[in-house]
């Protein structure tokens, strides 16, 4: 499948700069008339030209771009959560493979996704850009594309945010705001003993679509006239390129009358979330092997890479599922819902943090992140 | 006067690295036992241990560092700011004469300007870096000193954030949030016809610091021995390193009676502001080169450097003074106010914007910020 018709497949269809590294490079500096150096709009110009399509919707939403400051409005007996990341390129992507669209769509869920970790509505957020001169207007344009598509999927406001020059890379800072009831919100350290530890999605498919990607573009920079073969791996390379955050959490959680007594997301790998969670509720837990949820194409590949799938969902990192836990008493409520899968429950602190693996062997959970992997 | 004591002028009494580039380089380079390495660390111990000492001072902050979110309770009847700006390295600063603890000062000062601007208090600050392994530990611990500082100074919490690595430079990304009532937060876009023209404090004096540092930098860089003068620019430099954001001015408002019918702060020079506010108000206005208030050390390092002072007023930048507008009526509410002075009044948008010079000639006024004066 060539790489066109694939990333169409992602559900983006008008995307610019599909290929790979050196193409798309190439495509950037060329002289060509769809290139226009940023330098022609100059800053101003530039924030009005790519946010001019920017529409509010949120009722809270007072004012947007445009001013010192974004304005929003308090509601009652509602408490505001408010997030920020930032993603440098070379650290947290690669435009050798991921294209402007995808980029700015996932920096957007990356964000969104700790709002939803607060059991909260995400709202409103800013982006902030530094880039060097090397982007043309139009790979702006891409990368703004995406962000808003973001924004309309997940029904929040563009409110304001910085673009500046940067003498290397590409940086993207992102602060999302959200809001939630006192009722409602969810924290890392409400996790008591005998609470069911509970994860959305599948995991481990992220980090695997990065090391297929890893794989053909050294495959292309040997070749480039080879065309990659991605059909096997479409659910893991969109999982990498295309992530979606859980805004149906927090909204299948008020339908199923639960709230969990702690909840963070997902981005470090499940090993890494559970100890953050455990450490901050002052509790040991015991999660089971054979209970973290799969795709078969995480575990065909994870075998034809000769890798462990188990250590992979542990330690893979970028899934932006959340993890969870409630009382036993909720179990009813939440045990035929697909979306839902208990992997463990949490213990007194003093039994400490382990993986019960499927010989049923008791070995201790340690933290291992993507970044910390990626040096072995 | 040596950097060492003349950095202690600037109010901050046990700053590291107070010397110029090459030296504060080889001091971050060597391998001294003071010189951590943040991988030691690891990302969460990093931000860990950067964030320790952070206290929680604003009754509206329910839960700051710790959480995939902060959380802020809503004040009734109040509206919330969010403002958000980027600073990059080789940009917007030059770590061979900006101390690490100088620029987390400022970069605070850079956010919470913008909330001024609203006639807005402002109450927390969420901060982002991207770092490179350049920087060891204590490199860091210098910029968050500065960073909570500001924040202690001006009554703001630092309630969250993120830490990541840079394949280059320092990137810092700062959002701060504030919040004013209806009746007294001030847009960009209320101007009206016959409004006075208002602007706080002096103009120019952060710019010419600038001119100063890169002077001394030069001969430094020619003679590492040579002592920089400096005895003649202290505002000067003191303005480029240390500004102070204009907390005391929606206070100084309110106390008058005085609620401005348009704010901007001053950042990227006067001219640049005041084409702002026209153009959002759809107005113009006349602008008096005989009342732009500079200090006497603007004037003769103006002369010195051969320079125009009215130029480097208009189009300096980083003054983070604030520039608004009000009503005739309550001219005499503020006339006798040492932190204000009145420059022009708006006119009718088909009259233009304009600069009476002392000459009383009237020409017409041009956006050209502080980058752009670099280029020439």
């Amino acid at each position: 499948m060539s790489y066109f018709i694939f990333y169409k497949k992602l559900g983006f269809l008008n995307i610019e700069g599909l290929f790979l590294h050196s193409q798309r490079i190439k495509m950037f500096e060329s002289k060509n008339p769809l290139r226009t150096p940023i330098s022609d709009l100059g800053e101003f110009g530039l924030i009005e030209h790519l946010t001019k399509n920017v529409k509010i919707n949120q009722a809270t939403t007072v004012k947007g771009i445009g001013d010192d400051a974004a304005v929003i409005s308090s509601e009652k007996d509602m408490l505001q959560v408010v997030s920020t990341d930032l993603l440098v390129e070379g650290v947290h992507f690669d435009l050798s493979y991921m294209p402007l669209k995808h980029l700015g769509y996932k920096a957007v869920m990356v964000n969104l996704s700790d709002i939803y970790a607060m059991n909260a509505e995400a709202k409103q957020i800013t982006v902030s850009i530094a880039v060097s001169n090397r982007f043309p207007v139009e790979a702006l344009e891409e990368l703004y594309d995406g962000i808003q598509t973001a924004t309309k999927i997940y029904n929040v406001d563009l409110v304001g945010g910085d673009t500046t020059s940067s003498t290397s890379g590409l940086v993207i800072s992102i602060t999302a705001l959200g809001t939630v009831t006192k009722e409602k919100i969810v924290y890392r350290n409400g996790a008591k003993e005998n609470d069911l530890l509970v994860v959305t999605g599948d995991l481990g498919a992220a980090y695997l679509g990065l090391q297929v990607l890893e794989r053909e573009k050294q495959v292309f920079e040997a070749n480039p006239n080879a065309q990659p073969e991605l059909d096997n791996y479409t659910y893991l390379v969109e999982r990498q390129l295309k992530p979606e955050a859980r805004k149906d959490i927090p909204k299948l959680l008020e339908d199923l009358e639960v709230v969990p007594t702690s909840m963070i997301d997902i981005s470090d790998g499940l090993s890494s979330e559970i100890i953050h969670l455990c450490k901050s509720s002052e509790m040991g837990c015991n999660l089971y092997e054979d209970k973290i949820p799969l795709d078969p194409q995480v575990i065909s590949t994870c075998e034809e890479f000769e890798l462990d799938s188990t250590t992979i969902a542990l330690s893979g990192g970028e899934d932006y599922e959340l993890l969870f836990t409630i009382s036993t008493e909720d179990f009813p409520k939440i045990k035929a819902n697909p979306n839902l899968t208990v992997i463990g429950h949490i213990t007194n602190k003093k039994e400490g943090m382990h993986l019960i693996t499927r010989a049923d062997t008791k070995i201790p959970l340690i933290a291992r992140g993507w970044n910390s992997m990626k040096e072995e």
